[in-house]
């Protein structure tokens, strides 16, 4: 495969306005796409979620909930043609910076199993990354084989990408710094975790399910479920906020930035 | 697989403005996306050209020509963002008349060889009829074993898709009522030819050949060439005039229409 490509994910809550249905944060878009082109990542996979986009649609239809009526089969391509439409925004601003973005279409290229992706077409995805082009997926409305469809989270490509492709790491680009000791909100003692392996994250989850809170790490943790499975196949995992200028691109350079990273090994120091 | 397909193919010249780059037919769009809306085919896939969109860039930078010069791939990517930016207005125009469109993006789900498609991913597409939907693809710039890219046409798709899943029909959506007898822009005697056998098209093609005249039928055979890889498979064509009112409509409802049927077998009557 030549050079291990890094696994950037960029949260729908960074890249589209949470309160307002089917609006772009094209500022975030174009300040993420030239801190991308800034950072020259020999290699790079891009993946986004649908915050304003995808969400609204597909819960009205419950297209998580897979078939069960003919009246969802129209919803289904609404929640589809709403992600492509916020993928449209992206793959410009990319482009316009100069990066050799292809938008790769879960939907076309993934029939999940029950919610799982089990086989993956991946070759036109593997022919790009050695030609240099930066493959660019998101959370989709996908069909499955037992369900009928159901939406296949970006989180979960995240993982199924970086495991498939022998990523060297994921960069998590989150709406908050990382993972939080507690919730900063509730908790002024709270304080950001700068570096934590797979272990104490499971000891963390534990706990917090004992106490039956809510997330009470400010929100990442459930997140960071689906990539644990590629924490454990070693492979190391940042959470950045990407709402704040810079950190994407630091990350991407692999330069100290604000955030957490996860690995799997011992905590060193 | 149930119910066989209709294959509709829409020309890039009826649903775009040839002479203004980057320009939708949105009145076209709008008008043949109710013509499908109201013909209600229980299976169908539907392909659809580049026109203004694809063409001018991919020229620009050689895309058929294959991978020669890094300068290349940013064109590549900026020819595959002018596609899905009509593909984007094709599905937005079907979806509001209630159509289930998907888009199954080429780029994602096929590496051709040598500008062929030896292999495709079709799990996903034939998920999608079998549900009812209806794939919507389009000529698109590919990832290529041997060329590095090329461009892979909408009538390439047609036949290998007819062949592939079995198709009923397939139709081909035109900006010519059909083939002619002679060019009627020359030949006053000219006259549509209603008719045809794959023979009889072939004898056509040879006198064309050796008369070392453009195609004199009107502009279309040389367009058939691909599709004819359907016929001789058995799978009865028709081409219409998609930017006449009604024709497209009438085709998929398999009514008497203007246009040029082309069979494999004998001509009857």
């Amino acid at each position: 495969m030549g050079v291990k490509p890094i696994v950037l994910k960029l949260g729908g809550s960074v890249i589209t306005d949470k309160e307002k249905p089917l609006t772009p944060d094209l500022q975030a878009i174009e300040r993420l796409a030239a801190e991308i082109s800034r950072a020259k990542v020999s290699s790079l996979i891009l993946v986004h979620g649908g915050g304003s986009f995808g969400h609204p649609v597909a819960e009205h239809y419950d297209i998580p909930g897979g078939y069960v009526d003919p009246s969802q089969i129209l919803g289904f391509s609404q929640t589809h043609l709403a992600m492509t439409l916020l993928n449209s925004w992206v793959m410009e601003a990319l482009i316009s910076y100069n990066i050799p973005a292809v938008d790769v279409h879960p939907s076309s290229c993934v029939v999940t199993k029950a919610g799982r992706i089990v086989n993956m077409e991946l070759k036109p995805l593997k022919k790009m990354l050695k030609m240099g082009f930066v493959p660019v997926l998101y959370g989709d409305a996908v069909l499955d084989s037992e369900k009928g469809f159901d939406i296949l989270s970006g989180d979960q490509l995240v993982a199924s990408l970086a495991i498939k492709l022998g990523a060297s790491r994921i960069i998590m680009g989150a709406d908050v710094d990382g993972l939080y000791t507690s919730d900063p909100k509730k908790d002024s003692s709270a304080h950001l975790i700068d570096h934590v392996t797979l272990e104490e994250l499971k000891s963390l989850k534990h706990k917090i399910e004992g106490s039956k809170a809510t997330d009470v790490t400010g929100g990442m943790l459930g997140k960071m479920l689906e990539v644990t499975f590629a924490i454990e196949r070693d492979i190391e995992t940042v959470i950045v906020n990407a709402t704040e200028s810079g950190r994407v691109y630091k990350a991407l350079k692999g330069e100290k930035v604000i955030g957490t990273i996860i690995e799997k090994g011992e905590k060193v120091g």
